[in-house]
């Protein structure tokens, strides 16, 4: 992603950058170009947004192409010597602000809003996205069948087939206690539904996988096993898709999907409210 | 947020809506106006788009207010549908499309993005990032000691200063390889760095947390017990402070900052590469 020709693309802001990040990439993902991305997180101070410019300028002088910026930045003295660069920018917030200022009536009021941020009107939710993380990870991979009650989810699937990573994002994200299980290969001749999991189905979603995808990622990490075998791999799927059918679960092919995307669809099927953080 | 004289808002997408939920909090956040949202993912047929429609005429003549409604929808067909109803509709990413296209002297050719989503494209830095997320739950807590040289950082700290989920968040997010190791409160009398991670110096990083703090972190999960103990607490944290300045580890204190905050500040800090996903 170095090659002179990409276009040159910052993502700057007072805070994480997460957000100017994300957008600024859906926006560069419109159009034909090759980019090569900079971020850069917490330029809050004056120091570091005149060395910021000094950065954009520097590669402008160097390819000759005005570098794109795309910005969150509150405190205007700081904004100010962004603006002064000789990058093309755009407030990435401001955007959407004017239009929705004469739909409201009001006069907006920026404040440093942290998106990502800590403050004490959201430390009680915060901490309750923390105690979500910790529950999930007490009941990652079957580790504890306790306080299963407790959980707001529960992944159900063969090994590898993206539980662990989907719980984890459930709750990192939307502060959902998400415990998952998995049906490990030697139960496969006799594959059943736990008994305590049983009147818990409400909670239940099932996990599955194309069994090439599965024999793939199984390979990686244990070469020329029998657990990465295709046989095995068609094997257990079948068992387990089977298991979820019988016993009316819920349940989604992983195969094309990343973690956000399972994880927002299970939520949307489940009906689970999602909170911001 | 069930106040009738809230505003309602809606976050809508054709994919998970993480980026118009994020992008619209942010925005709604610089009017000083209670919110209620709602947030719609996978929109991506027309019955599902006329039933979204639906249920926002429905809240309109409930109200007497027009919604807001900030989307992200690439089929024009679907889009049209979320247009035509009373909501007063902003597209996130339109809105930066065009004042590019001026710039870029290109044509836009919207596409279904996925900025969460999982492609071809993006596969095998998707399948990084898993195994990130493997490597940091196999490296959790001190949990192994082994292979330590593949984390790009370590986290270090105290019990409950917000290694974990720090950690997992860099991973997550980041496709970071982040280990954490705890010092534990038994041997706080000697405390010292342990021998296999002197060669990784450059790859430490402490974290730390104000006592009373952590006293409160800790009385949440042990309640009255002496490791929950504001004596405890500031004890251990004042260990581990003189540990990592003895041993010039940089380090940073947690209590006022999400895990978002401290993973991208750690980022920063220690000069490591920010990967999209």
């Amino acid at each position: 992603m170095d090659n002179a020709a990409d276009r040159q693309v910052f993502y700057i802001s007072d805070g994480t950058a997460i957000t100017a990040e994300v957008l600024g990439h859906a926006v560069m993902s419109q159009f034909p170009v090759a980019i090569n991305s900079i971020t850069l997180p917490f330029v809050e101070n004056e120091s570091r947004a005149n060395a910021v410019k000094e950065q954009i300028n520097a590669l402008y002088l160097k390819s000759g192409v005005r570098p794109l910026v795309f910005y969150s930045i509150v405190i205007p003295e700081i904004r100010d010597i962004i603006l002064q660069s000789e990058g093309f920018c755009q407030d990435i917030v401001q955007a959407l602000v004017a239009p929705l200022q004469q739909e409201l009536k009001l006069e907006p009021t920026p404040i440093a809003h942290r998106t990502h941020g800590l403050n004490p009107g959201n430390l009680i939710k915060y901490d309750a996205r923390i105690a979500a993380i910790d529950y999930t990870l007490a009941h990652d991979d079957g580790i504890s069948m306790r306080n299963l009650d407790q959980a707001q989810v529960i992944l159900l699937g063969v090994s590898r087939c993206g539980k662990t990573p989907t719980s984890l994002y459930l709750a990192m994200q939307f502060g959902i206690r998400a415990a998952n299980y998995p049906f490990i290969a030697d139960d496969m001749d006799n594959i059943q539904l736990p008994a305590v999991l049983k009147p818990l189905q409400h909670k239940l979603f099932g996990l599955t996988i194309n069994p090439e995808r599965l024999a793939a990622i199984r390979e990686e990490r244990r070469e020329n096993s029998r657990y990465a075998s295709m046989r095995q791999c068609r094997l257990e799927v079948a068992e387990v898709e089977a298991l979820f059918r019988k016993n009316q679960i819920r349940y989604l092919n992983s195969t094309n999907y990343s973690v956000e995307e399972m994880a927002t669809k299970i939520l949307d099927i489940m009906g689970l409210n999602r909170r911001m953080y």
